[in-house]
């Protein structure tokens, strides 16, 4: 397979990207580390590469996919609840105000979340999951949420694949939500969805085993949590991380602490055409340290109005 | 690749077992799920197989090896701690009274494995017990303990894996303690190996971040904790799953309640002479309920006497 993916080097495998430093410092990296001849070479074993999710694979403008996913949720299950017309959070929910909403903090959206993502199976879950990302559009978009997926980083991740990496996304979203929806989209398959996630207990359940899935937070997926979970679920440091914010700082510490040649990567959201623009400040996606640290440290920072040809898959239609 | 499997099928794959029922029953399987005719023909990202470790697919007499290497820590611990030469349950380790030991009970072993386990970095734990495994020797058997796997399963593991299958570990065992030791012997990596955890925080360290191993309980990967552990790491209901004690009895239900064809393995210990024998009542590995559930649910039972041609890799020589 080594051999294969160096007889492909002059195949443009990042065609959505402009050929700007970006660009050439992955490709660099790459070659490098699968070079056989290279002090740097990385044996691929070794080649863990690691993705946030959130506005690193995906959009989670103006809202996280996975809050919306609750918001609609609450409504469609509003209908045996008649107390939450008069009950807060929910009450705003079904107002759509969502102003109200993002006022209750964390404990009212902990409850919205907590009460539309529990007290059922993870089959039925999942289904739930599914049955969702069929029938809902993205609110100013207008598209199904799972084509607001960032061809450049599709690309990313099969060039990285071609090339022997095992790609896993690490994210501070759920991680069920996540598996039911994007292991298609991206090609990595569920035991490499790593995030947040809750306490399930098994039940017997008189011969038909299900698991049910508890009102209580088990991992948060987040910050210091990343390396955390990197280390409980792969038990290996990556060579390649990427991130969009400084929820992703301390993964990029991580990888970038490994002995082995590495590569960190952040997406900077500055295109307020195509998608949009944000950084510091921001309450969704906030990056104000890590663009200190890749500059201090080197990193490689995705301009995205300037490093990408198209946002969106279906953009090159 | 499926069809080399299809190729190879005049080979024996399993050329440590004897010709007896369990091995047919294996062959059955892999060959029917394999089969792209079959109504039964399982797709090859649903190919997942779940392991116990301990009695399973190694040996876990006279003590499960990770008690063996915490009683081994602390006398090396013991320098910088004179208090415990009258301090027990450490006064027992000290003094090899395993019978004051195992009398300690849940606390006494808790504490035992806290001491030995915890309050270092993951990159220190690591290389604690690979220099373990290297240096030390099975109290009774006289070879390292990594040479007491079961010869059959590695030709089993060898099989599905050749069949497309991904192999994982579930084991009630502490993950990082399998995960320095076993990848080799099983060809399985870290992220195929799930298992017990404690809790443990990222540490920025002034730019050398390091992952601190903490005193607490994070995960036990046992009994109703097996499903749990595969639905939290996996992601999806195994169609193949193989332990040796009660122990595992929720992780067989489990795979059993996959809609796909699925195959439910117990390793039952009877050869007192090559290895051990124990089931009802053991304190190591017991298992009364999983061989009842066995019999009554069709479930196929190694009986390693007469099922295993050798038992270790080293009878081969
Ligand atoms: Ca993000
Ligand atoms: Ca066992």
């Amino acid at each position: 397979q080594e051999e294969i993916a160096q007889s492909n080097i002059d195949i443009d495998h990042l065609p959505s990207w402009n050929d700007t430093e970006a660009k050439k410092n992955i490709i660099a990296f790459v070659e490098e580390v699968t070079d056989r001849n290279s002090v740097n070479y990385v044996e691929v074993q070794d080649r863990i590469a690691t993705f946030d999710n959130d506005g690193t694979l995906w959009t989670e403008q103006p809202a996280y996919f996975q809050l919306l996913f609750a918001l609609d949720r609450i409504k469609t299950m509003a209908a045996d609840h008649p107390e939450w017309k008069n009950k807060q959070p929910f009450k705003a929910v079904l107002e759509d105000d969502m102003k109200t909403i993002m006022a209750s903090g964390h404990k009212g959206l902990a409850e919205l979340v907590m009460v539309s993502h529990t007290g059922i199976t993870t089959e039925e879950f999942e289904k739930i999951v599914q049955d969702w990302i069929k029938t809902s559009k993205h609110p100013t978009k207008n598209v199904p949420y799972d084509q607001l997926v960032y061809q450049p980083m599709l690309e990313l991740l099969e060039y990285l694949r071609a090339n022997n990496f095992k790609t896993f996304i690490v994210s501070g979203g759920g991680v069920e939500f996540m598996r039911a929806i994007v292991q298609e989209v991206y090609k990595i398959p569920s035991e490499q969805i790593i995030g947040s996630s809750i306490k399930t207990e098994f039940d017997y359940n008189e011969g038909n085993p299900v698991i049910r899935r508890l009102p209580e937070i088990d991992f948060i997926d987040d910050k210091e949590g990343k390396p955390v979970g990197i280390n409980k679920y792969i038990g290996k440091k990556p060579i390649f991380s990427a991130g969009n914010s400084d929820g992703d700082l301390q993964m990029l510490q991580w990888s970038a602490s490994n002995s082995k040649k590495n590569f960190e990567l952040y997406i900077h959201h500055t295109d307020e055409v195509r998608e949009w623009a944000y950084d510091k400040g921001s309450p969704i996606g906030g990056l104000e340290k890590g663009l200190e640290e890749a500059s201090k440290n080197g990193w490689t920072v995705v301009d995205m109005k300037n490093d990408w040809k198209v946002i969106y898959p279906f953009e090159l239609k």
